[in-house]
């Protein structure tokens, strides 16, 4: 019975502490050693758990909670390979970082590497995955044990937010009996009010001001917004580019090509421009700043690596060393928007005529090719076009999650800049067709709706995932591209070889989704021209459940030749611009 | 070109390793960092690729090849999170002592930590999961670098089978262009034969000699078959049990209770009998020999624990040290065939009575309870009954898969020694409710007919492992105990307690099944009677493709009394024994 005590006691002060530094969310998966902080978490009062049975599926989830909510989430399971269903989602986090705090059940010490059944070893499972970990005293209730796991549980979430943000893993050895006791709970046993961490502001390096004036002079230059998340970023980058007088060469996920700032000077069709040869050779900027991950644009990326700049700036507020092309000339760890303001107040005091050819010549290219872009096909197996009319269905304040593979090239080269507020989420830490659906429901949660744009394959991998639509009541749109396989592969080099090429590229599954999301209680529709789809997402806006959209595309060399033959044209009308 | 044929020779001599050290399956995820890797083991003329898209499946998939072969299997993946879906497996063959050999693809090393697409740090990935990590050169075609990755092979394979059997893990660097040059494949280009590794044989250690000739004179002895799988390993323990007079207390997965052994010594009810607490106690042995990892039953563990034996002999071959109890006083690291025999001789050649009171009295109580355990209910919400009518429609040399959690409870306490020859699998190295599908479609590319009992949530966890019995046209009978929920919790502490019951642990999902089993071509059966049952799974044993019979008992507290009203009717029958 003392025992039980000290149980409930440790853990309940081990939870307020989560709760006081910010978590919100809990993602439970059911399991017995966890009995004990399962209870207790449902108990909190302000607490908001999440039941979801597949571990790798509530990996995601809890991950997808923490990007639309920008805080941390809980994750709790018991010991055993449950804990290892996490490790995907977890070097997602690491990789995109996104804070999470895992916390798992398991056998006490004297239960661990004797063949004890269901034991497993847990000490530092996520490797170099996890930014810290602790293996937790066994429950205690003396007043330095109970201090010890409020400090632990507020640390956890404050080295879980810290530069780069990313995951903590705490593990739990735990005796039974699991029960709590719940007629002597209390919260705050210890009297602690509020653990409160603070990052310290950011000002700009000196050594950066003299470069900073050099560089006005240098009518070249570009910004590059890769993938990013705060919410402050595109006014402050629009705002330097419109001072410095440069084009904001922007990635989807920067979030800069949708929302009420300025588009002025926003490219977003430079993918498609890059595939010029001439405007590729002639469009070589002197000047990069570079914010946000690398974006999608794999020519993008081939052209700062051949673009010999005399300044890189490689804005990073999370110290990391985002240069795979080894032309980054300066590194600035500083908060991306404190670097905008500061950067366009140093050049606004000096005045200056912002008129540049080189922007302008950006503009030309990019209003040729975007009437190309945004040209009619009547060919129904033309995914592009899944892009071109799901953008126009979208209300501000929605929520695009877009799937990896051809979803996030297809968006990259068809959503262009617009007003309305769209937030646009992917898993690009690692690229993953992993726990797709999982993460954009996790979105779901905190967000008015979310619209999940993903391929067959990627929905095949996280099928799974659709209970917590169910089991939670989250309505979203999933606008399922089905082209029968892996579409991307047909972009690539072994296209050309038939051999094989089915059997290891293609890998047709011939799945009638319509039976698992009816499993699921889903709404599904299959369809088959424009109208229909536009009419069946309209629909889903006002369902309260899951609706998925299946637009069959299943010719996949189809859906090649059409990209080209809209790229081509483009290319064509460029080569043939006498301004550049 | 001159990097196509380096490519190609290093990959076509690597695989040709693996191939001549006796890898003879490779479960391929696709991918396009891995191309190269998985054209050519496609192309070779031996080798069996299996396609299994979700990672996740893929590597229980191949854990259940591995185990049904006795072979290391391969696995291959491209580079980022698709690498950490294999984990849960992993965790499970290292636990379970199954060998794999895991390939994955990774970018070159001017890639990594740079901000590049799809690049994660995949060096040493699985932590102290993999008995071997290898960071492989970047592909030459030098005739030393050729010799390296011919060795490299080899050595990975002798290394996954050492003991203890696990996994070995080999990460590629690979360069673009990704694709072999298949005109100029040659396998052996450096003309090597065969790799050939040999184990020791093993004898008994000298010091044991006496030890052995003390027990054979005490009379309360038993000896403890745990999960373990050699083919000769039954024949072996049973002719030890006779010589020494000893029962044979045998877990369902040591394959001891069944097969054309003697039965003469074993006892199956233990877990029952040991619930009459004068039996608990009257039963104590002196001497306890124990092989493979620890048995299922609780109960049996707590006996072992509580027995104060004089001599605990734990037989481990892979040098294990299986003593949750800490009763163990001695550790023999020996073949256990080879320790069965060499004891078995030593016995013999001192002539004696084996008669013994004590082997007497476990077989009285074991015929006392068997008829309680096999006595008819009429309640279809009995899980037990599941068992008792499924083992009797089992055909020879079928093999039955066990999910975890209650199934393999039931299958203890009612699945009874026989003549037929039914290999019993289970994934008992870490005992999770993951991949439990995938691992008996792997094992059923190797059997006759593989036979998984599982739960519903077991079932639902890996739902997508059902793919790779349409793709590969694996035909299995499924029997789906679908208790709507977590069963096992309800046999536990917080079953008394309502409130957080059912969504804690009860957790209900309330899936109609026949949907998703519908979507993968499979059969359904809903059945409601033990009839209907019997019917439908005769009838799945002639199908070609895959079968889920649903036995819907939804009433889990029902489910628990009807188990404690046969263990009490057992119990009262033992405590009223005279002989005992």
């Amino acid at each position: 019975m003392g025992n039980q005590l000290a149980l409930t006691h440790y853990l309940a002060t081990f939870i307020e502490g989560l709760v006081r530094a910010g978590v919100e969310d809990v993602v439970i998966s059911p399991g017995s050693r966890s009995t004990p902080i399962a209870i207790l978490m449902e108990e909190h009062p302000t607490i908001k758990t999440w039941m979801n049975i597949d571990e790798r599926s509530a990996a995601f989830f809890a991950l997808g909670i923490a990007k639309a909510s920008r805080k941390p989430v809980a994750l709790l399971c018991t010991s055993g390979t449950a804990a290892a269903n996490y490790f995907p989602a977890i070097v997602e986090a690491t990789h995109s970082r996104v804070p999470l705090i895992v916390l798992t059940a398991d056998r006490p010490h004297e239960l661990r590497d004797v063949g004890a059944p269901q034991a497993i070893n847990q000490i530092e499972l996520y490797g170099k995955y996890s930014k810290w970990f602790v293996e937790m005293a066994l429950p205690e209730s003396t007043t330095n044990i109970l201090h010890y796991a409020y400090s632990v549980a507020t640390r956890a979430v404050s080295t879980s937010l810290s530069s780069p943000a990313g995951v903590v893993h705490l593990n739990f050895p735990l005796r039974e009996p699991l029960l709590p006791n719940l007629e002597e709970l209390q919260w705050n046993l210890i009297g602690i009010e509020k653990a409160v961490y603070s990052h310290a502001k950011q000002s700009l390096p000196e050594e950066l001001v003299p470069l900073i004036q050099e560089i006005q002079d240098k009518k070249k230059g570009i910004i590059i917004c890769g993938p990013h998340d705060q919410e402050a970023f595109p006014d402050a980058v629009v705002s330097l580019a419109e001072v410095l007088g440069y084009p904001v060469i922007a990635d989807p996920l920067s979030q800069v090509r949708s929302g009420t700032h300025s588009k002025e000077c926003i490219i977003d069709c430079y993918d498609t421009i890059l595939k010029s040869t001439k405007m590729f050779q002639a469009m070589k900027p002197e000047v990069i700043i570079r914010f946000g991950a690398m974006p999608v644009s794999k020519l993008l990326m081939q052209f700062i690596s051949q673009s010999d700049v005399s300044h890189q700036f490689i804005i990073d507020q999370d110290e990391g060393w985002r240069d795979p092309t080894f032309t980054g000339t300066h590194f600035v760890h500083m908060n991306e928007i404190d670097f905008c303001h500061q950067v366009s107040k140093m050049v606004e005091a000096v005045p200056q005529a912002r008129e540049s050819e080189y922007l302008n010549k950006w503009k030309v290219a990019n209003e040729v090719v975007k009437p190309i872009l945004r040209s009619k096909l009547t060919d129904f197996h033309f995914e592009g076009d899944v892009v071109r009319h799901l953008v126009n269905l979208l209300d501000e304040d929605m929520s695009l999650f877009i799937g990896n593979s051809m979803p996030i090239r297809d968006i990259d080269t068809f959503f262009f800049a617009q007003d309305r507020r769209i937030r646009l989420f992917a898993n690009r830490g690692a690229n993953g067709i992993d726990g797709i659906i999982s993460t954009a429901l996790g979105i779901s949660t905190r967000v008015k709706r979310v619209i999940l744009l993903v391929g067959d394959l990627t929905f095949y991998h996280d099928l799974n995932g659709l209970l917590a639509s169910k089991m939670h009541s989250l309505p979203i749109t999933v606008v399922l591209v089905n082209n029968n396989g892996g579409g991307i592969f047909s972009f690539l080099p072994q296209a050309k070889e038939e051999k094989n090429f089915e059997q290891l590229f293609g890998t047709p599954v011939d799945l009638d989704y319509e039976k698992v999301v009816s499993m699921y209680d889903g709404q599904f529709s299959r369809v088959s021209s424009w109208g229909e789809f536009e009419e069946a997402v309209s629909i889903s806006f006002n369902s309260k459940q899951l609706s998925v959209i299946e637009v069959p595309t299943t010719d996949r060399s189809q859906n090649v030749l059409l990209h080209r033959q809209l790229w081509d044209q483009a290319v064509q009308q460029l080569d043939g611009l006498q301004e550049i």
